[in-house]
């Protein structure tokens, strides 16, 4: 093995937090009661996951598009959405952090892999989060990241997981991508060719689910799949 | 008059503040010394101001194309020169809002006209301004914003400051753009049909330079030009 590749949301950082941020300043910018702006962000991305998952959606505008969504459902100008996200950016703390975040990706370091950060974006640019991996110390440990709005990809597509790969000069048998979510994290993986590690909140421990695939209960997991495949 | 477009850097806020924190920030996430990372980040600046005026330059790129010269000019990586726009992002005080900023948006804004950003992008991308200008209480006074590596077009060209117009359904003559920048803001607002203001801190006053242009020493002098429109 020679590099791992990070998701960011419910993977590094918790997607929760930021939501609700999030919820929080489009009620501030808009007037909207707060209840209403989480119930139309919850909204736009499902559908948004829905639309994604179905291969519809142009990835050259990933991010214009689930901004223009959310912009619609609530009846705004989409600037204020822009603005609701920067406003969550800033306000944000720590407690963002998934716990073993930070432990995952300095264990990866000290085994001298090269790590990158592979991440999908709705509503705020890469950008931003890239901002709050900064902000927070985790980009010590991060090599190279690569955002969906950047790539004009997102996963699963294949051209999301060959990016890295290729400015890494990496074999995809060479590589392995842990995520949070099923279909864009472990299949867009597996069907690239990558090693794959599923995070599975309700997982009871680590588990081989797959000839080059395995299920962990959170994102520190990665240290023990990367002790099973050396072994064997 | 029913639309006024403001560029940002200069404008409304100090590039010269801002450089300063990204050559600190490249200091730190190279070990360079900040002498050399600040002397590469003028000399990066000095050819891509130059490639643009002579319309090189490939638009769709603008933003990646100056992070990959800053980045080969120091030898480092291009996430480093990421890391850096991010660090100084973070870490700007209000000194990088420039005097009079917030009163002439304020001033437009009781006229009743509609305000837009209109602004280039150059090492950091225009979401990380967006967020300066949100953080310093900016766009509370702003009612869209267009960036370079957003519309994919930069100032001078016509494009990009045709796009505010549509988006506000504005015509070019009932629109004035005010920015520092003589051939990227002064002659592409008169090229593209709008009114406009240069900004020469050499100025002694606002006076008329053109049918449709002026010059005035700073950003409050629009106030002035508007009034002297009207009565004309």
């Amino acid at each position: 093995m020679k590099l791992v590749s990070f998701d960011v949301w419910n993977t590094l950082l918790d997607i929760g937090v930021m939501l609700s941020f999030l919820s929080k300043g489009l009620g501030e910018v808009t007037g909207i009661e707060e209840e209403e702006t989480a119930g139309g962000v919850s909204l736009a991305r499902e559908r948004i996951k829905g639309m994604r998952s179905k291969g519809t959606g142009n990835p050259e505008r990933a991010l214009e598009e689930s901004q223009e969504l959310l912009a619609e459902l609530l009846g705004i100008n989409v600037e204020l959405v822009k603005r609701a996200t920067a406003r969550a950016v800033l306000r944000v703390g720590d407690e963002i952090v998934l716990p073993g975040a930070k432990e995952a990706l300095e264990g990866v370091k000290r085994k001298d892999l090269k790590v990158t950060v592979t991440g999908n974006v709705m509503f705020w640019p890469g950008s931003y989060t890239r901002l709050l991996l900064e902000r927070f110390g985790l980009m010590d440990h991060i090599d190279k990241t690569f955002f969906a709005d950047e790539v004009k990809a997102f996963k699963p597509m294949r051209e999301m997981f060959e990016k890295p790969l290729k400015a890494f000069n990496v074999r995809p048998e060479e590589a392995i991508h842990i995520g949070d979510t099923y279909a864009e994290d472990f299949e867009g993986a597996l069907k690239a060719g990558l090693w794959a590690v599923w995070i599975n909140p309700k997982a009871e421990g680590v588990r081989r689910i797959h000839e080059r695939g395995f299920e962990v209960p959170s994102v520190g997991g990665i240290l023990e799949v990367l002790e099973e495949i050396e072994k064997s």
